[in-house]
């Protein structure tokens, strides 16, 4: 197998259309995880479109968002063409999003490789992530099938979903690759262990790459119903213009994410194994594991602490002070304030829905 | 003796000069803690003035504060007679407060018997309170010397002053009455222990009665230079004006605690007794001691708790929010956010001393 990617056109697709709750106070509905300024002033969507540009150039990269915070996207990016900005008019999940995509570059590019990169992850060896890019494109491109990059795992984690592998197929520069016996969900804890044990789990990333073809077969296979729509689209698209055809289509696509839909349907699936530091910063808690993987303090913004100790205290506004404690996430907005313990910073979403339910509407 | 008050015209001359950094960031510079709406809605200095208006009328109550805050303090107080609230050009403590009154009252009114009341005390039973004042206005009145009210000890408290009681003197009313042996500062652990099991002492709360020709002979006794500072500013005040002659004169008075300056060396001091619920809430661990006196959760303004117990929640402006913490202390405002645990609250003067030296005057 070849280890050049030379013969394929990447194209980056930076998928950053979430939503969420998990960094309330300082995400809301139009400011999302991956444009909040947490990596030094500098969100987690501009880091990855950084961290994308050297491998596939400012044309090749696209970025798919929701119209909600698409505004805020194009501020957050002002180096990017104003094109390569694609806007979900509704949330229809990864399938429609990446369809919506290979179908589009199947009309002037049908000979690329899509690169599938999830906004709001954190990478801090740029490098070696593109270099893992690079392996899974070259992957992609020789053998055909779908790519999914995997994580060796470091601990039994519940959080993340899992690959486990079957026949090796040989390496990719310092890249093993294997075929993909079957997707894991987010395992209990005991699993997890076993997995880990085990030694033939990895984690699965949500980071895939796979032609322009093989993604539209696998598409046109598992989800033909999709298919189906995105055909219609693009077909409307040739003649009232995409915007009004995506505007009319778009949001009767079905609505499935892309792991259940067909990454674990698919008979052909590699994986590329990696073992680069990362992080889905899935809530406080893991952008402290980021910012200060020894578990040290970590602060954002305005703060003044004595005598702390593993606390993440973070400012958006207003100066957070605090004296004494230990093991604490504090947030502080200008109209809003969270504090919770470290190991409990996924209940931010109890608090959400209490405000939801009191109508709250104008702090979410 | 006699328990009736009949005789004596009496003063509520409520002290509010204080400031302080022990309820930052809710207490500022132009904000002190006499003045903050704990209560309610209501300051403490509000509270205090309500209590005592049934006992002396509202043309008897003085408030004696300083010029920073004089403004605030009107405006808290609208219906207080303008000219009953005296403003210290510069703070001189409280024997220079208390001679000031002492000395303009001896001009129109020689014979009242003065109440000192500190504005920041909170005391549920309002009756009790006017109840206690008026035995220790009739012990001034019927015995001469200098009355403070000694309130029972319920607990080893290192934080209070207490009273070692000589002779018994009868009572007056419910209030029993004794000569003080003599003051003690505040104690160590051991020494409030022993003292508590003791039982021949009181808390001293800082709160007294004389007449004015009392506390007038005892600050000519014991602290002839005030005495003599307070001779010429009424004498000038007959020239020149009041306003002017304090401008000038007060500000070189000497700076000494009543306490101090007077009580500790006074020969006739009487005690007497009283057992209502009383804080001098001198913290925020304080204040939910008032709040809640069973120790559960305390909640002034915006806040939303969830599995929550022992804290002290306060916000002043935005929503504060909290997830399964215990026993902490947080209080936002617009522009700062404090977090500590509720048995180090104290701690938070050196925060400020912090922000001091950092030049941080205006979260000050």
């Amino acid at each position: 197998m070849s280890s050049s990617t030379d013969r394929a056109v990447l194209f980056g697709v930076i998928m950053a259309g979430g939503s969420g709750t998990r960094f309330w106070p300082l995400s809301r509905r139009r400011r999302p995880k991956q444009l909040l300024p947490l990596l030094g002033g500098r969100s987690l969507l501009a880091a990855t479109v950084e961290r994308v540009l050297p491998l596939v150039g400012k044309q090749r990269t696209l970025v798919v968002t929701g119209a909600d915070v698409a505004d805020a996207v194009r501020e957050d990016l002002p180096g990017l063409p104003v094109g390569n900005v694609l806007v979900e008019p509704a949330g229809r999940d990864t399938a429609a999003c990446i369809g919506w995509v290979a179908w589009r570059l199947a009309v002037r590019h049908p000979e690329a490789v899509m690169l599938v990169i999830p906004a709001d992850h954190v990478v801090p060896d740029g490098a070696a992530f593109r270099g893992a890019m690079a392996a899974a494109a070259a992957t992609a491109h020789a053998r055909g099938g779908l790519v999914t990059i995997g994580f060796r795992p470091t601990r039994p984690e519940s959080g993340y979903g899992y690959l486990e592998l079957g026949d090796a197929m040989g390496a990719v520069g310092s890249h093993e690759v294997f075929r993909v016996a079957r997707f894991v969900e987010k395992p209990v804890r005991e699993a997890a262990e076993s997995m880990l044990a085990a030694g033939n789990f990895l984690w699965n990333g949500g980071l895939f790459a796979w032609s322009v073809a093989a993604i539209r077969d696998a598409i046109r296979l598992h989800l033909p119903e999709l298919a189906a729509g995105l055909d219609a689209m693009m077909a409307d698209a040739a003649g009232v213009g995409e915007a009004a055809a995506v505007a009319r289509h778009y949001p009767t696509l079905p609505k499935i994410s892309i792991d259940f839909g067909v990454m674990e349907k698919a008979t052909t699936v590699w994986a590329v194994t990696v073992d680069f530091d990362w992080s889905d910063v899935g809530s406080w808690a893991g952008l402290g594991e980021v910012l200060a993987p020894d578990g040290s303090e970590v602060r954002v913004g305005d703060v003044v602490a004595i005598d702390t100790s593993g606390t993440v205290l973070v400012s958006d506004g207003p100066l957070v002070t605090a004296v004494g404690i230990h093991d604490l996430v504090v947030v502080a907005t200008r109209d809003a304030v969270l504090v919770v313990p470290r190991d409990q910073c996924q209940r931010v979403k109890e608090l959400v829905e209490l405000l939801r339910a009191a109508g709250r509407d104008d702090l979410l």
